[in-house]
This record gives structure tokens, C-alpha cells and sequence, in this order.
């Protein structure tokens, strides 16, 4: 293994100007400051330009696939705009992978591992162990044997483990499970090393891309090529376009034949009352009305990375690695996941971290409502639960002053300066005594009532009239 | 059967403002004239008052159940109160039914399909033969046997033909499945007797109600009332909510033990490698994040709903019924799909009908492209997909208007009197020759590029500094 590097920045660094990427007008109601997201790694805010595209294609909604109007036309067209564009947006080729939209990534990999094309003399999964339960627990169902794949003491992918797992199993190996980016330390895993090692032996690979597709470029690369990805998925809402729409991109003949993980109407061509013939492709996937809204943000917001540029990215995402990592490192009994220093060249922007003494629910609970009052952070904890994070992954939106904050903040727990008193509950999350704060005077569980009366009655609005003898109403001019 | 009745209004009509309910700006780029939405069964459009909701409501957009954070908190208590909204929306006790949310309709019968508590004596499940793919397939799956409940001619559900059954089944009886509303006629089926006789041998009801929860007040009633409701579903689509989220409301007992129908985070407790401990209630169901704005957008239409009341809408519809049932009837060669007279009080706004000698495709095609200009029509095929219908179901959005251009349409295509030659493809679809549309120009495939450059070198943007013997950067104003 390869000694981590020192810090320090490999190209000149940039930043992006978050005022023009994101609607950063609400603030906290304690600190009267703007909310700020350092947990990219869980949500990501939608960006203007997606609410807006958002916003302009729901006046033109309508049924996808079902109608001849211009209205039902366009949404199907937006929608099926959004599949190629999405393959093309990792490289993918519409003869050789299918997109198909699910509504999260763990349906994606429930949906892989419901149709994965198991073969009886392959019988064996090997899934790393930085894996979230969502890529590990879905293949556990399938009845086949689950092997993990060791992780070093820095946090990244034991790559011999793998090689030597990969060997061992040889021919009984159906699959290997890694995901892109570690949702923990950030750690970018080889992923085309992974994949060439995998198809060395004729196993296949999915690659959970739900924390790589915001922070670094994607290519699936050709079914022929010994790195390309066999399936990967990775959703809207780690992308900004938090609309319910997720991706599982995966390799067609995956899918051909055998009978879809959700059955239903949009997935059939014909059914009789005893058979059944089922489309090809993704529509025999994605049964039931699709997100059309949900995959149209998802495009829209590749396109705008894209337009950013993944070099830009990935620049803005490493300044804010190098101006946090070492005010962070400084504070005392605070311990880095992964350790320090840090070699950012394999990182995505991701810090998770403990601070001794402290439980790492209780940092959470102070952070996110007290000191930098009512703002985000995150909890993480390792496979077995045992030990929790505390974790900042950056996004788009993030600026130093996002990590001034913050740093100042741990600066104040460590040294118990603190406002509330935390009070910790039966499940061990802490909470400040006696903060109470009103959320509907923020986002309203009511709709305001109609200016004109919707009820209307014969009398008031139609004037009758007669017509063929019989009684018919005459249209006021207000609902023509 | 009672015989039905002839048209006549019980009740004052009364008709919706649409301009205040909805965007009514888009044209068509035929006509110039406002689209109208007649497929309200596929899909409907979201009205002003949810797409407001919701706009404000993804300022405030973070990750649920998993942060500290102001913003992460709200999204969690805006998502949870959205549950508990639509439990009561339709008068479930949080004690008795749960409400797990889901992407659509269709994933609701899976999930309940995967999760229903079937025991060994019961094996049959009882479906009409009314209900479309999604309630029929995920049945089929099961393995267990899948018996037909008969419609009468004019489409009601054969009472006699089901009571029969049901005795005939007794205590092998699991399940019965029936629509609230039918979608092709929108027949309202008597729900509460079906639950009555299922529940007199113990078997259990689920109601789609799709196509019922925009139309009708739904109450789901206590569980020792004998026309209870087992479960229940429906989507944000077909209730002015179209954000990718649907619900299934079951009762909670039949989801306490079990794995989930789907496995990942956010459903499990305690995982090991060995062993999973799963949550209880809806966040079991519930893998993976959550569609919070979904969720929220559902809630909020069914407030929506509520205040402009059942009442309303259920005289809104009958208006547009009476005024559109007698002008189709008299199209020469037009034949309503469950005859003429028509009973309003067992009919939601839904009209299905075929015209003698002109397939049905064709006439969906020149309603939609050519003669009411690129406005909305449906197709729906009976199970066997023989028959086909143009299928014209109503929505909060219609006027009297809209039903005298889809009549006046409808006239002009019995006399050949359309603008386009129309060609039938391989699949039976047809379309008009040589009209192409641009949809790009109303629905933007592109991200606007950014004001203020994105790619900000070192030089312009940060001016070195040294601290500690080492170079940083100093935050250009801009930033911070």
C-alpha cells in the first residue's frame, strides 16, 4: 500500500459561489444565519436551476406513456430524454445498458438482486465492508453465500483481501459489490481495478455510485472493456434533485427474460386471465405510473455538473478538504476516520471524526441545534453499530466559512461552552431541554383557501335555459 | 339490480373555478389554445396551492430521520406529519393501520402482495375482473389461487357473483381485492358491503382507491366495524400531487415480524454480519430515503381536497356528467362502455366509450394531435385487451368547455372532417403524418449556464497567505 501523502493541493484550487447554485435565503430561527448542509453525503439541497426546470415542467405534466395530447407527448418525451441522457451521462451505451428508474438506490439494489442472472455454479457474493446496510442487506435475501472484503486501518479497500477472495472463489464467484466512494471517510475506491479483477474470473460487479455521481465523472465504459461496470445506481436526492427518482444502470441481458421485481400495468403487453407476456427493456421494470418529475431533475442536475465541470468539482471539494482537515486535526481529543494525514487524491470530501469523551450523538445534537444553531451535521455508525461518526461531507454548496463555522463550534463543545442542557432518550439521541421550535410558521400543513368560492351554487352561477325541452345549464363566462 | 335511473341532477350543480386551482398558461402549438387535461384518470396536473407547497417546502428540503440540523428536522416532521395527515385523511387511527409510503400504486400491491399475512387454510384470493394489471399481477405471484369476481353488463361488480364465491370459499378465503372506482367507467363499487361479506367468513379487503381518493371521502373505519377496510392504497398522481409518491394503508398487524419487502438502511435496527434486527411500523417498509417532498406534496392535496370538500367535487363531476353524457350519446355510431341511461349516483366523472368503425387509436390520436390540438385522451383495453375504449374521466381542472370541444371534436372525426393523414405503426399506435413538434422548445433539456464564472483559478480568486510555513488560501469575499 501506497504511504498516504501529505496535504497538499495537486492543481490550484477553486470554489464555487453557492449564492448563484442554491436558494440559500432560509435561515436558522436561533442564530437569524444561513442554514447551512454539510450533509451532502445523506441529502443534497435541489439547485435553482433544478427547482426551476422543475418548476416549468409541471405545467406541462401529464401522463407518461398513456396519452396522445401534446401535454402526455412532452412528459413522455422529457421522461425518455432523461433515460438516454442519464446513460450517456456515465457513458453508457443504450445497446449494452439499460437505465431504469427506481424510486431510491436501495430499490436499485433490491431490484438487482432480485433479478442479478444468478447461475447455479456461482453461489458467491463478495461485498466490501464499507458497504451501507442497503448494498449488503438486499443480497442476503438472495440465499447465495456472502463473503466481505477486508478494509485497511486507513479506511480504503483491501485490494489483496480482494484479489485473494476473487482467486479463491474463482468460478463459484457470481458478483463483487463496492461502492464508488465510502459514505464514512470519502475514500474513492478503485473501482476499475475492482472490476477488472472481478471479470478476471467471470464475476460481475456493481458499483454503488450514490456518493460518487456528484463529486467525480462516471464511465461504465464498454461491456467489451475488462474495467467497465456491469451495474451501478445512484439516486436524486445525493445529486441535487431530491424529487424520489433514483437510477439502476445496468447491463441489458441482465434483464432479458424471467419476470420483473414489480409486476403490474406498464410492465405487461398482454395478460390473460392465465398468461402472461411481459415487455422488454426498462419499461418491464419500472411497473406502475414512473416519476417522470423525479427523472427529469435527475437529468437536469447531471446536466448542470456536467456544465460545472467534474474537474471544477473536484477542486471545490478538495479546497474545502485542505482549509478543514487541519483546523479540525488541531482540535484537541478530536480523532479523523481513516487518520492523518490525509491523501486527497483518493478522497472525496467527506470528514468523519470522534471527539474523545464526547458521544458523537451529543456533538450532533449541539452542533445541529445550538451552536451553529440549527444547522446540519451527521451521525454515522460502523457495521456493527459500534462506534458513530460524527461527519461532514461537503457539497456544492458548502464555502470556508461553512468550515469556520463548524470548527468553531467543535472548538466551543470541546471546552463544554455549550447554551442547553442535552437530555439523552431510550434510543441515545440527545436533544436540548426545552427547545421547542414551531415548524409550521416554516412549512405549512395547511393550504390557503381559495379566493373566489369554490362552491357555487345553480342559482348563483348557471342561468338556466332550455334546450330540446330539457332543462340545461347555461355556462356562467367566469368557468369557460 | 336496481335499474338505472335517468339522467337527472339530485342535486344543484356546481362547477370549479380552474383558474385559481391550477396553471392553466400552457397552450397548445397548434391551437394557441389552453390545454385541458381529459385523462385525469392517468395523471393530474398539481394544482397552484401544491406546486406553492411545495416550492417552499425544498427550501427547506434535508435529509429525514437522520439529521440534527434546523432543516433536517423540518423535513422530518413536514414527512411524518404528511403520514399521520393522510392516515387521518382518511379516518385511520394510528393505533389500527399504518401508512407506508411507496412510489406508486403499483409498488403498493408488491409490497402488500411480498408482506400479506397468508396462512396455510387460506389460498384463495378473490379479484374482479374490473381491476386493472397492478391489482391482478402481484397476486399471481403469490401462489396462491386466483379466483374472478364477475361484472354485470352495464360493468357494476356482480354482488350475487361474490357473495356466492365468498360462501362457496368460506374459510379458505385470504383476501379480496376490488377498485373503489372502476378505471375504465368509473363505477363506484359498493366497498363497505364488499368488506362486510369478506369479513363474515375472515377474510381480509384490500380497495384500490386510485381512482376513488380525489372523487370520494374514503373512510377506512374502525377495525371492529365489519365493512372496515384492511388496506387500502392510492398516489400522489392521481390526486393532484404528481411527485412520485403513493401510499398503502394496512392494518398494522399484518407488518409486525417478517422481513420487509424491501431490505436496506432506514428499515433495520441492529445489523451484524450475521443477523438483522428490523424496526417495527412503517419506517420497515420504508428502505432507503425517503421521497419527503412526495410525501408533503400528497399531504397537502389532500388538505386541499378537504377544504374545497367531497361535496363539491362530487357536484362538480356530476355537472360536467350530465352536460357531457347526453351530447356523446348523440354522436352517431358512439356507444358508452356500460350503456345509456347511466346511473350518476354509482359513477365518478369517467366516460368510456368506442365509435363504430373507427379504431380507437386512431381517434385518441386525432383528438390529441389534430382537432382538439395536442390536448389530452386516453385508451384503456378491457382484460383481455380486446376491446378498447377512448376513455374521458374528469378532474377538478374541466369545464364545461373542454367537454363541448372533446363533442364537437368527436363530430368532425365521425365525419372525416380532420386536418392530417394518420399512419398506424407496428405497435397499433397511430399519428399524424409530417407534425413534428419541438418539445425542447417547451421543456428544456439544458441547465442555463451561470452567471458568474464556476471555474475561479487561484490567482483571481485567492490570494495566498502563509500560515504556519505553509501556503493557504484567503478567502475571497465572495465566498464567504
Amino acid at each position: 500500500m501506497k504511504p498516504a501523502t501529505a496535504i497538499k493541493a495537486a492543481k490550484p484550487s477553486v470554489a464555487l459561489d453557492h449564492s448563484q447554485l442554491f436558494d440559500v435565503s432560509v435561515t436558522g430561527p436561533l442564530t437569524k444565519k444561513r442554514c447551512i448542509n454539510l450533509d451532502n453525503g445523506a441529502s443534497t439541497q435541489p439547485t435553482t436551476a433544478v427547482m426551476t426546470a422543475v418548476g416549468n415542467f409541471m405545467k406541462y405534466y401529464s401522463s407518461a406513456h398513456r396519452g396522445n395530447g401534446f401535454k402526455s407527448q412532452i412528459t413522455t418525451w422529457a421522461f425518455e430524454e432523461a433515460r438516454v441522457g442519464l446513460l450517456r451521462f456515465v457513458q453508457a451505451r443504450e445497446d449494452q445498458h439499460l437505465c431504469i428508474f427506481t424510486k431510491n438506490t436501495t430499490e436499485s439494489v433490491n431490484l438487482l438482486a432480485a433479478r442479478f442472472p444468478f447461475v447455479k455454479e456461482r453461489n458467491v457474493i463478495l461485498i466490501s465492508s464499507m458497504e451501507h446496510h442497503s448494498s449488503d442487506l438486499p443480497w442476503r435475501k438472495t440465499g447465495h453465500t456472502i463473503v466481505y472484503i477486508a478494509i485497511n486501518k486507513d479506511g480504503t479497500l483491501d485490494m489483496d483481501d480482494l484479489q485473494n477472495k476473487v482467486s479463491m472463489y474463482g468460478n463459484s464467484l457470481a458478483l463483487v459489490c463496492v461502492s464508488g466512494a465510502s459514505n464514512v471517510t470519502g475514500i474513492l475506491n478503485p473501482i476499475y481495478k475492482v472490476a477488472r479483477i472481478a471479470h478476471s474470473v467471470g464475476a460481475q460487479v456493481y458499483i454503488d455510485c450514490a456518493q460518487l455521481v456528484s463529486r467525480r465523472a462516471i464511465d461504465v465504459k464498454d461491456l467489451d472493456d475488462p474495467e467497465h461496470l456491469d451495474y451501478i445506481a445512484f439516486a436524486g436526492h445525493k445529486m441535487y434533485a431530491p424529487f424520489g427518482s433514483a437510477v439502476l444502470i445496468g447491463r441489458k441481458d441482465a434483464f432479458s427474460g424471467g419476470t420483473p421485481f414489480l409486476d403490474g400495468g406498464g410492465a405487461v403487453n398482454i395478460v390473460t386471465l392465465v398468461n402472461v407476456t411481459y415487455k422488454e427493456g426498462a419499461e418491464k421494470e419500472e411497473a406502475g405510473s414512473p416519476n417522470t418529475v423525479g427523472a427529469y431533475a435527475m437529468f437536469i442536475a447531471s446536466k448542470q455538473l456536467q456544465q460545472i465541470t467534474f474537474s471544477a468539482i473536484e477542486n471545490h471539494e478538495r479546497a474545502l478538504m485542505e482549509y478543514a482537515l487541519p483546523k479540525l486535526q488541531k482540535i484537541p481529543g478530536l480523532k479523523l476516520a481513516g487518520g492523518y494525514p490525509v491523501d486527497l487524491g483518493t478522497r472525496g470530501g467527506v470528514i468523519s471524526f470522534t471527539i474523545d469523551n464526547i458521544h458523537f450523538n451529543l456533538v450532533a445534537a449541539i452542533l445541529g441545534t445550538d451552536l451553529i444553531s440549527l444547522r446540519e451535521n451527521f451521525i454515522r455508525k460502523d457495521i456493527n453499530n459500534k462506534i458513530g461518526y460524527i461527519r461532514l461531507s461537503f457539497g456544492l454548496g458548502n464555502t470556508f466559512t461553512d468550515v469556520d463555522l463548524v470548527v468553531d463550534a467543535l472548538k466551543k463543545i470541546v471546552h463544554g461552552e455549550y447554551k442547553f442542557k442535552y437530555i439523552q432518550d431510550e434510543h441515545g439521541e440527545f436533544s436540548a431541554a426545552g427547545v421547542n421550535c414551531d415548524f409550521s410558521a416554516f412549512v405549512s400543513l395547511d393550504v390557503e383557501p381559495l379566493k373566489h368560492p369554490t362552491r357555487m351554487t345553480l342559482k348563483t352561477v348557471f342561468l338556466e335555459w332550455k334546450e330540446k325541452g330539457k332543462k340545461w345549464m347555461k355556462i356562467h363566462p367566469k368557468l369557460r
